[in-house]
């Protein structure tokens, strides 16, 4: 079942098709759009998670609305009502080259959260001082799953996939200037990269880097049960 | 340890370190270097995947070496010596646009095999007509794990991610013209890709697919394993 | 005959030339020239369609103006004096992926409106959840023409020009961040369509892509006459 | 039903479905994949429309298929079997700015033909002496619709469609030097041009052109049939 | 002989050695450098233009400096002092695509103005309406100098250089969304123009457009010298 | 009077109405078709430029054409028939700043000499040297006309047009590599010059350049006698 | 030793491996986490570089943070606690084009000061009035390494590195409009210099370009010590 | 003095005036431009350094001027005369990341040779492997001057950068496929860096490179006699 008005239709049958649920995007939406959303939420009794939704846009939602907010300024991420419980933790890691890529890495970290999977914070670990990453490098090569957000230069999804043998998921982030702006140099060196296997997604998507590490999370489980099967 | 010349150093030690034998990329090498490249693989008798290797060059190689190489034309990649055992199969499905897609999906799928993993190519199932793909949608929710390879609008990763759970990586090719040429509109199209949780590698980048799948597939065992030590 | 000032020179045969009238492109524009244009029609007696309108330049006008403007915030578009009967329907229909494509759309349906055609509004059918657009696919099949608005990866266009034998033009939105900031992915994903026969127009230009569909349903209405002439 | 093997699937029912048959671009085909195409072709008994078919692949096709296929190198496009008789006329122009131009407006008209619908090639018509474009400006207002093919500065479509009232569908070329290599000058030329209602096919795409004028035609159709209806 | 501070040193030689005086790009500065520079200027008695001189920059000058400058809102222009006396006319004429051109168009006009040369503005003469072009060809014709500023698709400079033997200075404007933002379409669009002879300035540089009309004129002065030294 | 073909149409009246004949651009043609066209000149006894003409499409021409082609392989120019005498000389320079940038520098002398203006080349002056340039600076100042052809950098343009009083019509070239490569670079340097009224063409376009110059001295002749008609 | 939080983590020995202290880019960083910073090196009694402060942040921070700052609003630069005494002079020069690139030439002045070394700033030199560069070509010839800051089309460091023997180390600047836009087109003008052996950084990074200059400096004494050693 | 002929002047005093010798850049010279240039060195006794000349062209040229020609085909420069003698050493490192780079790296190394310099090559370090250059840490440390070429991700500058403290100069290569293709996305990774103090030269440009390093040397050469005349 759906719910739906002339100009939006909420996917409630996301997860159950995708095993993810849908998030708002809540940046080209008004205060008002994005009242109707959370009210149609609420009406179903639903939880959501809303990402870029900015202090300003924050401040102009219902108080009704704004009083079940979880609201986090700095990843511009908002969870309505109950999240699920924190089950899983150990499996995904976020990494972070510098502090201005923190924004991108929590979004990742909230999103993860939000669908249950606890993930810690690596943050200000840039390849420009090698020792900050080398010293955490046992942390990083416990995690299964590592998202690795950078920007700049981009080049700690690189020296990193070449160190540790889990999944590498990147996120390009806009930070920098000159040649940096918009992110698209961090981008492409990341898809350039000569360490084999990194996955990348779109320029400060921490949510859809998350999204990923939770697709490869439940293909793991569905991997586990067939060996198990074999294996029985 | 590790083989060197002034010019070239083979990372013989890539397996033990990130769970993926290091690759030769043939393409800006000459017959020269490639000869010299296996004829230290011969010497330690190591297998290895050769990309990139056109049949000009493959014609230009020691005929000895040559003898040794399962060569394919389609997809320009090479076996030197004996791959491990096909071990693992029913986790990774490939999937492709167009018949134009085929050789980057042939050389996932050939990658994959050269590490043990078998995986079928699902080809020519672009959403111009989509009835092709959702005729095979049960096989393709089957896999956990999907290689997509799409040029040109690259609309199927997409649609495959709005379809299905198991884990999306997406290969831009650079199939077409005009503004298709060189495959960015492809790459940005996934990037920007509305389905969540797509991750992506470079344009025609089917190694580099194959090699982040195998990362997944790693991931997922100590998943696995971690499952178990705290079920048990 | 014409109405003109050193630094601006209406059209008003325009309609009589191509069939369609001309309209203002207020973006550029002072109040004071919006004024002095809106006056030179009030003059005539002549109705007039002024897009991208923002609301401060609304607010800006000439309040008897703007007594007789008929405004739309959402498209930023508004009507001036009184717009022919609406006559036409059931003709064109506009579709778009997310309701963040909504004013790009509603810019399209107003100006069909304008011209005397009603056109349904389809929103938030995007291919992410594909079930959303193929439950309204009757609907879409039973419009010779549709107007399809998409951002992002713009997929919608390729998936529903694949599903329908109608004309499609479609209209890149510049929705998004990242590789998608501008619109400039979602364009080139629609030229590069492997769906045949799509049309585009400029990115966020909804205004274009009903002109267009106005100058086909004219080309329709010429063909008929051809075809009953030659029948007779 | 479809004809299909492991690599590739015809679309023999995309007429039923969309008003086109499906076209074979050759450019990204093996002469052995083309011929396993026109085999299956001939088994149905269908006719089949190839484009960017280049006289060193032609040459390289099995000769029975060749001794089948009308050959036009200009355009490089081929038809295999027997067309659909030529029924309609009068309906779509082809018009393009200069001689370089050709090739692309000659595959419109071919694609154009293959389907049914005779087109006169409109010529070297190019703005820069705009005489030899007004001398003709009775013909072009005579056709309801206008395919235009124009490289370079691509000023063309924005003047016809200055003059004319028809449908204009426009064919940026990727013809020029410098800033006009690989037509996507003339591409955003004509996407920004300030003639109203101008749609764009991809650079050089002149099937693509033509597979919209044959959408238009049967949306045409089918509002023709409407009109009769709402009027008998 | 020059003036200096450590950050700018002016040059009021240039008139001597290339014949034209230096202006002050206003848009870099801040109003106490600004000032400075109109000090020097001032203590000199020499006269100055200033161009992108926005309103909010304008108005921070110093009172005394305001009340010497004949301002021009909308072209953002300011002449200090007094310029020479209006002596050439008749020779340069500015002409423009639409009203959103008016301000590219106004900066050529007082620069040309600045320096002594009378200009007419021609507005509005877009290519979507054929007509208001060519009801005034024969005053274009009679200018031997015509500066063309356009935006969006710039056809505009490409259609008058096809009719008029005159030397044509094209000036690419920023006007325009989508593909046309930033102007760099426009540009490419009249570099890439088929008829021959156009010259381009940079986007937006109606000052440069005018400074190098300015060198045309004194190039024809001494050719005229030239001439009448060898007819004598 | 036209001469014309289906697909093409010689515009024997350019040089009645914008002062310069039409030449052909050979690149987009093939033999055939510039036989063609050759032909239509031969019977009207027409001279004709060919640009673009490559030495293996010039050897592919009708031999009786070639005969009567005075032909340049450096600049790929080609002159057909009887030029006009040359009867103007001192008026107009080509410099160029490296000896990669010569084939376009010539294009630029051959077409001027085509149109009866003789012009010396002034080669290898390239910045990097400076003594180059000021050691022929007296030679540069005396005339009134200068095309200047720079490739990388392309800082020439900007260093000439500081020096001299002028006119000065650039000519970027795609020598280079890297980000030279194309020309773009060189194009984008001249457009942002900090040197007043440079005007530019085409990258690569000599030819464009040289039209440029015969449109100046036609405006500087009629400027003259407008000059002559007030002093008398 | 290091001082870190979650989310920064210091590398006070940075010094003590390349030669070069950490500086702080205040760019992407909140008020609140730049005075976290300013007390972690308030408790080491470290100085501390700071760039990309712009006046807003530079208000918002804790007024006994601010009282020891030394803050350059020009330049957006400000230095922490007691730098280094100067003691190199005469080794390094900053040359500037125009006084918009002041602003980029003062943050290296100040960057070199903040480590110790005085540099002269020169500027105004850009190439439209070469004489304002030539005669200060002794004083440039003196200086072993010029750090040349440009904008547009940043011809100067051509030229310099033409007339100079020095190391020349090249900083785009973001200066201009239109194509100048940014600053890409002056970085790739330098990249693309014929003038040989010129470095560069990125776009408007005078702070770069001083480390570079510092980098040098360090190896020019090791340098000099080698010499010594071998000579002694 | 110099040598010349209409279109080109050898600068001999090059040297003279910024310490380095010019070259010929032979990619866009003929073989007959070349041999004359060959020929006017050999008049002078002068040696002469050739880059980019590919094997064909090498083929091409006078076999006398061949045989006096150390030619290596794989960095495709060559050495015309008597070099000098090598002098300096232990002051440069040429390190490149893959051995696709080596090419580029080796125009450096004898570029530096031809000049009197001696530089280790020290290849295949690339970061996917960081132990490939950790373990070459200390031989990095001791050269006072590196030289960096690196395609691709271009990762390997960023973290030499991080480690050494000697002058960095990078060069970015165009090795790769995709969004690597032409180096662009090197190039920019290397500018964006955000270990401080790199320098980049133009892509593949190891000539650069190596002047660079060789006017870097000449300035720690003057900065010693400087130190020593203020130590005595």
């Amino acid at each position: 079942m759906s719910v739906g008005n002339p100009e939006f239709i909420l996917d409630f049958e996301r997860e159950a098709r995708i095993g993810l649920e849908e998030a708002v995007y809540a940046a080209g939406k008004s205060p008002a759009q994005l009242d109707a959303i959370l009210h149609a939420a609420a009406e179903r009794g639903a939880a959501m998670l809303l990402t870029r939704l900015d202090p300003a846009r924050f401040e102009a939602l219902d108080p009704a609305h704004r009083a079940r907010l979880d609201y986090c300024a700095v990843s511009a991420t908002a969870v309505f009502g109950t999240p699920r419980p924190l089950t899983g933790h150990g499996r995904v890691g976020v990494v972070c080259a510098g502090t201005s890529d923190v924004p991108v890495a929590r979004e990742a970290v909230r999103t993860l959260a939000y669908q249950g999977e606890t993930a810690p914070l690596i943050a200000d670990v840039g390849v420009a001082g090698l020792w900050r990453l080398t010293r955490r490098l046992e942390e990083l090569r416990s995690l299964p799953v590592l998202i690795v957000a950078a920007g700049m230069d981009a080049a700690l999804p690189s020296v990193v996939a070449g160190l540790v043998a889990g999944a590498v998921i990147a996120v390009p982030t806009s930070v920098g200037y000159g040649v940096a702006t918009g992110g698209r140099a961090a981008l492409d060196a990341i898809l350039a990269s000569c360490a084999p296997g990194i996955t990348v997604v779109n320029i400060d998507n921490g949510y859809g880097a998350a999204c990923a590490a939770l697709r490869l999370l439940g293909a793991a489980q569905r991997i586990g049960v067939m060996q198990n099967q074999k294996g029985s």
